[in-house]
């Protein structure tokens, strides 16, 4: 089959590698009907996670399901599936607290850029849609495998409720996803923060109701303005620097809730400085797996159409020049059809 | 009037000053009935916190109302009345949702370890109890000024609920009282940690299940290991070192929660180990005003018996055989009567 193989910093190739198989009874391989680039997916392509070797890369995907092992029974071939960038087993204490991505015997799809990829723990990962869904559907159920449930995850985690006011930083496929999340959770006031037009037009879309463009000190100011000199309810943290945590931080008024969900890096949080801003805080891995059937009915009913997200369609085959293109910021997202 | 003053570090004497007056319209001036040492106050008297001129000291007492300015409507002279150590108005929106320590017009109270001491917006400060309580009261009422009301919002900041399992990290009058509110909010397990036996006594009495007396990686284990591996849903860090936090943030399971009470100091987090524990935190200076009438109930119902945490007592005039006992941690806290 077609796959795609990182070799190294900025070198994508499709190569031919064999078919998965059933390794574990718990396994399920999917033919894959559409895959995505994610912007986590740069750090390898950008050489700040080290690649040592050739390797399949990808774990986003929405697929029909080929094979599955002698222990799978709540997905069988043929059916349309969606799952979770984490594999988790739903069962265990962790998992029914809501947190599969820290699921006790978690496991990782990988190489999901491909024609066909393997499932661990099919049970507990894949969720399969009750009938086909049709192809313009396909765009919006794909997200639902990772940023359209890691915008989701932002938004519970930073406790969004209904009549409140949200910030959220970033506005790559994430955080434009999170803007999703924050008005189907309710907010009333919902403050994008981004300097890129396209990105500006499609949150406002999504359902932001305020634009800043500043960064630093000045957006910390510009969001007190737009929130009576408070700060919000909610932030929803979707980038992972250190600036944008600060950003975040002081952007949320006592007793608000900052959701993370931008991979940390090189940021520290000083203890005392979040004592006194009596802030709450919560990030990780979004738990995807326990929004899926939720998500998938409001894709099913029409109500959110995170798909848009989705800037720039290839074959598998040029799969390079996706990654080029979200490296180069000329596009959100690219969704692949093998 | 005799209060105590504090002239540099381990030097603490009690003086005859003025009595304090109305100032501003929203004041109330008190007859202290009881007061008490913090364990906040020996930051000052252990020369952590500099103290660069003699200045009056304390910030927890109940007493009699004696004086009120002419905006102050929802309190009258004679009343019984117990306080938060941080005065708020209680209608701001910050206070109206919950967070009066961070109240956009707080104030402080300082020098309550005196005859009489003024307190700033009483309207939203003060809460008069309906009847004048019995003398054996006193105690438990005292306590809800800071340090019950502290362990409280730990607890209710540690989303202590029905069923769960909350680890209280720290055994001083702020721990044992996070005892007390676990024990209230329905934590089925508790696990105290401490290492000194009269402690671990009162812990016991308070409702803890479970005492712990190992720290740091053995520390976590042992709470582990009373956990099925996984980690407490809640913990109470009560002491505010790197140590302590850290302990609290390994001793609590993927998606459960850290309540910080303890004032931090030198404690930095890091962002990438916070992310991946999925542990939600959040801490800051208990808004004891907003739990003070539900805590009076319970107090006045005989539910609950904070009071014992003081296991000294002395006048006033011995306030400074009460910072040294608790400096020596030969009591865990000392009433004083004026």
């Amino acid at each position: 089959m077609r796959a795609t193989i990182i070799h190294g910093p900025g070198d994508i190739r499709v190569e031919n590698v064999p078919e998965p198989k059933i390794v574990a009874p718990t396994d399920a391989v999917i033919r894959t009907v559409a895959t995505c680039v994610c912007g986590s997916d740069l750090w390898s392509y950008r050489g700040i996670n080290p690649v040592t070797e050739p390797q399949p890369i990808g774990h986003e995907y929405v697929g029909i399901v080929e094979e599955t092992g002698s222990d799978v029974s709540t997905v069988r071939p043929g059916q349309f599936v969606i799952g979770s960038f984490i594999a988790s087993d739903n069962t265990c204490p962790i998992c029914r607290a809501g947190y599969h991505t820290s699921c006790r015997h978690r496991d990782f799809p990988n190489g999901c850029q491909a024609e066909y990829v393997r499932i661990p723990l099919a049970d507990g990962t894949l969720v399969a849609t009750q009938e086909q869904p049709a192809e313009e559907l396909m765009p919006n159920l794909l997200t639902l495998s990772d940023v359209m449930g890691t915008g989701w995850y932002a938004a519970r985690a930073a406790e969004v409720k209904p009549g409140s006011t949200a910030v959220v930083v970033g506005d790559g496929a994430v955080g434009l996803s999170g803007v999703i999340a924050a008005k189907e959770l309710g907010a009333e006031h919902i403050i994008a923060m981004s300097r890129h037009e396209s990105r500006q037009k499609l949150a406002l879309e999504f359902g932001a109701t305020d634009i800043v463009t500043e960064r630093g000190e000045e957006g910390v100011a510009r969001v007190k303005e737009l929130t009576n000199g408070l700060g919000a309810d909610s932030v929803l943290e979707c980038v992972g620097t250190k600036e944008s945590m600060h950003q975040a931080l002081q952007s949320t008024r006592p007793g608000g809730n900052v959701g993370f969900v931008g991979m940390p890096h090189d940021v520290q949080i000083d203890g005392q400085q979040l004592f006194f801003s009596h802030v709450g805080l919560r990030g990780g891995p979004a738990p995807v797996r326990a929004y899926l059937p939720d998500l998938i009915e409001r894709v099913f009913s029409g109500r959110i159409n995170p798909g848009k997200v989705f800037d720039l369609t290839l074959s598998l085959d040029e799969v390079a020049e996706g990654y080029k293109a979200m490296d180069e910021r000329r596009a959100i997202k690219a969704l692949l059809r093998p």
